[in-house]
């Protein structure tokens, strides 16, 4: 199984609104028969690859996946049909598929006589497709909030100057993070007070994100940083708003914007069904903060420099307003490491959906 | 010199204001001949220690010393006459003394023939002895500040809830703090507020710092917490106030009051006099603030919390006025790990004074 996990996220930021999916095809002996990974949508599926390498040898094979084998008719056949048709023995799986009417692989393939095995390194499977995973069972996004401050929750001076409170590290941490998520969302004052560009830079490799700026008024200026072609832009604005007349390759979405503000419960509605499964929030204190009080928050990337900048400061959460500390929302810390001079902490709302209990073992 | 510096900080909390030293004589062939350390004010120092259990076998030995032997005479003799006294053939040592007057051993020993190394394992030992070192240069106690806050720096909701942000472990680490310190510090604002009892408490043992709350304008109730028979606690009161009576075991410090806040630096200066090298600030946002806008905060230990409060939260540093990022106080990351579900992070104003570079060797 690490090594089918291993194969799958070879393919991490490149498969999206699919899943990172990896197989091990295993003769009797536990050698290895053959390989395969989903390298993204419009490819093979991981198992079919896998097949497709072994030929006849995976007759009583067994076939190690990281996600349960689909029973779906897509693009492709489903998987739990091919492994049957090709003699598969026995098939062992990290983690349930949550797709709603995805499901019933390990069942097809139980009732066929196949021996089956579900929930090994569930958790470690989990993580590897964690983005799609949070996607897939809450029909919406996984929504990350990236943010860096200093040691007093400030994300700059009075005076607004912020270059830089953290370091280079950090920074180029930041925009890896941009490259694995499908769309970066900012709102409407950060883009008019900083005219962000938030393409992929520091070197960063890889498919740029879908840029996605709140404009609820449609105030957009036509040579708006974001509006280069770069990457495409996706501008968001409130129903009462003039769409706004972009270059080519940007679009419009109109939102409904009841009491005066955007419905971020549509608004990451829209995005799902633009087969975004993971959207990173930055900057805006405000727009944050918005997120976290509908709770549409799931993760949090914060960079803590080694900097004081006082009471005075501009914070890096505003609004938001847990008026008592019960009401505040806590997370969970799952990582916490040093990066160059800065704290890197990496946060979540909840533990991964499905949790880490294995399936039972038929 | 390891071996030294164990012994050294075996009496650590203890020793104030008296550094931690540790010293281990050797024979010519490096087996070890005798042992010592400093107790602490009225015992002996580390080096006579040692020599006393050597008696005639310090002959030709190596003394290994933590500190600098002193050549100054004070409650007991000079160390570096001891050493030579009983006829030690080498000495290494660590730190060079820091004390004005005090410094002079290794020459003294040299000019009698003996051979001296400094500067082994200094960073180490100057760690060890970090309070007393930093008191010793800079001629008033080392001022740590220490506060628990969220994630977005924020120490209590709006509504002055703030029980509990940060997790039982990082309470009892912060319990720990206070027993290493020679006394804890408070400002008016807390101790009308919080009516704090600032002893020890989580099972801590040591000897209770003294506790000293600012109340510029002298109106402590005799009843508070802090008045207890636990530890005796130092009031400090501006000029124009009228000096509280307090119960028996409490004192009161007067100091001026420019500008109609207390004299920070005359402070300080007044702690030192009374033989303090460490204060530990908590709580206090508008206290931290001061302290940091006059140059006098040394150390921070930071304590921060996975919970997100939002922008009517009570700031962790509030004040301070860096009104631009370049104005803020920048420290060094020294340490950075969980604890329990929060982060302990310590932080520096500055490298240790004296910095690492190794003395010559002679």
């Amino acid at each position: 199984m690490r090594r089918a996990l291993a194969l799958a996220v070879t393919a991490l930021g490149r498969t999206s609104p699919n899943p990172v999916v990896g197989c091990v095809l295993l003769d009797p002996g536990g050698a290895t028969v053959a390989e395969g990974y989903h390298r993204g949508a419009g490819h093979m599926h991981a198992e079919v690859e896998a097949l497709a390498a072994a030929g006849h040898r995976a007759r009583g094979a067994t076939a190690v996946v990281t996600l349960e084998p689909c029973a779906h008719q897509g693009r492709t056949g489903p998987c739990a049909d091919a492994l049957l048709a090709a003699g598969v023995a026995r098939v062992v799986y990290a983690v349930p598929d949550p797709v709603p009417g995805h499901a019933g692989g390990a069942e097809r393939l139980r009732a066929a006589g196949v021996e089956v095995v579900g929930g090994v390194l569930r958790e470690e499977a989990e993580r590897a497709n964690e983005l799609w995973l949070t996607a897939t069972r809450l029909g919406r996004p996984c929504v990350t909030w990236k943010f860096g401050g200093s040691l007093d929750g400030r994300s700059a001076a009075p005076d607004g100057t912020s270059r830089w409170i953290t370091g280079h590290e950090a920074r180029a941490d930041a925009h890896t993070l941009r490259a694995t998520h499908d769309a970066v969302l900012v709102g409407s004052g950060t883009l008019r007070a900083d005219d962000p560009h938030l393409g992929l830079r520091h070197g960063v490799e890889g498919k740029p994100p879908l840029r996605v700026v709140l404009d609820r008024t449609g105030g957009i200026r036509p040579d708006a940083r974001v509006l280069d072609d770069a990457a495409p832009t996706l501008v968001v604005v409130g129903e009462s708003a003039a769409p706004p007349v972009l270059p080519h390759g940007h679009a419009v979405l109109t939102l409904p914007e009841p009491g005066g503000r955007l419905d971020l419960t549509a608004l990451v509605k829209a995005l799902y069904e633009r087969g975004l499964c993971s959207v990173l929030l930055e900057g805006g204190a405000r727009l944050a903060a918005e997120f976290a009080a509908q709770g549409l928050l799931d993760r949090v990337v914060a960079y803590v420099a080694p900097v004081l900048i006082g009471g005075e400061g501009r914070a890096v959460l505003d609004g938001f307003g847990a008026g008592t500390l019960s009401e505040a929302l806590r997370l969970r810390l799952d990582e916490v490491a040093r990066l160059g001079d800065d704290v890197r902490m990496v946060l979540r709302a909840r533990p991964l959906p499905g949790g880490p209990e294995p399936e039972e073992v038929s």
